[in-house]
């Protein structure tokens, strides 16, 4: 009957909706965009729009809420209900995680706002389809995530260090990781840094902050992305009352291809 | 009187022809394109076509003579006279320098074919107005540049290594370098290489085979270009019974803006 087609974002998030995956989206639907996602009070919304204004490679704003308490993100995806749609949450109250959920409609609050920022699985995809190999990928591991010592422009209550993701490439391959990741300005963009770990501030990349260390092969150089861990950090340093966001991994499918946000 | 204007690329290129100017072009009309030269005769223009349609990072061809002996090339300016707009020639008899000359039209002959290369001149500008800082221009010598160990891909009797230009950079700069650098593929485009010299066959970048040697700053990694030397060292390997090119720095101004080669 033809070619087999891709499930859409839709088939995915109805799935999410019926809890009937739960599971992390590494891997699935590898030509759509997926998000990470990040829902406030309406209180401290302008701060943190500021603070994606200001710091825009780790924080690739993709999509808001078009006013609090709507739960769609319809350029995104037009039935999106942001309260269903994700495979597992994190609840967040004074700046600890509290709980992971699959759902947050008993969460929902009428002066809650949403965002959705742009995440690396689209940029990885744009490296893949080039026909570089990302180690994190081959090894079947999480990235691997550094704190550095690089303040982000802090807007209001928000503020913290840059994190970064690392990949290892030939320096051939990272010229070509570079270029490609260029076009991608919404997914974090071109790497900020290669080479030596301690200009950034990192101390040793075989014990990541966060996800799972990776194998450097003789020959190779890190490469280091804006990572959209950032504004998780310093949701966490804000300490809010409430806040809500995706829990690692576990991400937003949209119904939008990566290839549309090549800017070039 | 209004704005100064800078001189056109044929008010510098009459200078050459009446023997007024005879230096170097590093420097002079920067925002316009300038080239390598090489001279053939017709029996060679063939591989030597082929070389550069095999090894275009080293060997962009701009423009070539539209048939044997004549000596325009006017899609890079109206009036070029191959023979007398350069500042200086070298001309080779059996792969060895025989001399250098302001002129050529006393070893002109019906039988030469006439070869344009885009020249690092135009991506040093593109650096520059990026705010970027090149070595070499700081520190007012020659580009240091250094034969490899990476085969070019042979054409008939054109074969020979890779030349590189190294500049040094931040890894932050480089980045930028690389990403301004992609959208001049016509110009040499990206680098090729970043860090380890050895990797290129390269054993001390104090003692660069073409050129000056540049300061290297802690923090700093040598980058590397493909360099128009390349064709000239695989020139002088062929040994053909004759030759011209330009003497190095001693470039064909033409008439075309460096921005019309962008390619993005």
């Amino acid at each position: 009957m033809g070619q087999q087609h891709e499930p859409s974002g839709q088939r995915w998030r109805q799935q999410c909706r019926r809890g009937e995956f739960t599971g992390p989206t590494s891997g699935i639907a590898p030509s759509l965009v997926q998000c990470n996602l990040v829902v406030l009070p309406d209180t401290y919304a302008y701060d943190f729009l500021r603070f994606c204004q200001l710091n825009p490679k780790p924080c690739p704003l993709l999509a808001m809420s078009a006013k609090p308490g709507d739960p769609t993100l319809t350029t995104l995806g037009a039935d999106i209900d942001i309260r269903t749609d994700l495979p597992r949450y994190r609840l967040w109250h004074d700046g600890v995680l509290t709980t992971e959920v699959s759902d947050i409609r008993d969460h929902w609050r009428d002066d809650l706002v949403s965002f959705a920022l742009g995440c690396s699985f689209s940029f990885e995809e744009a490296l893949l389809s080039a026909g570089l190999e990302i180690r994190n990928i081959s090894e079947n591991v999480n990235v691997p995530m550094y704190k550095t010592h690089q303040p982000c422009h802090p807007a209001g209550v928000f503020e913290g260090d840059l994190v970064v993701s690392m990949r290892p490439f030939t320096p051939r391959d990272a010229i070509r990781a570079i270029q490609i990741c260029s076009r991608f300005p919404q997914v974090h963009g071109a790497p900020i840094h290669f080479g030596d770990p301690a200009a950034l501030g990192i101390l040793d990349l075989a014990k990541p902050d966060y996800g799972d260390p990776v194998t450097l092969k003789a020959g190779e150089v890190p490469v280091f992305w804006a990572c959209g861990v950032t504004p998780q950090a310093a949701l966490e340093q804000a300490q809010l009352p409430f806040a809500i966001t995706h829990a690692p991994g576990h991400m937003l499918i949209t119904d939008l291809n990566n290839a549309t946000l090549a800017a070039i």
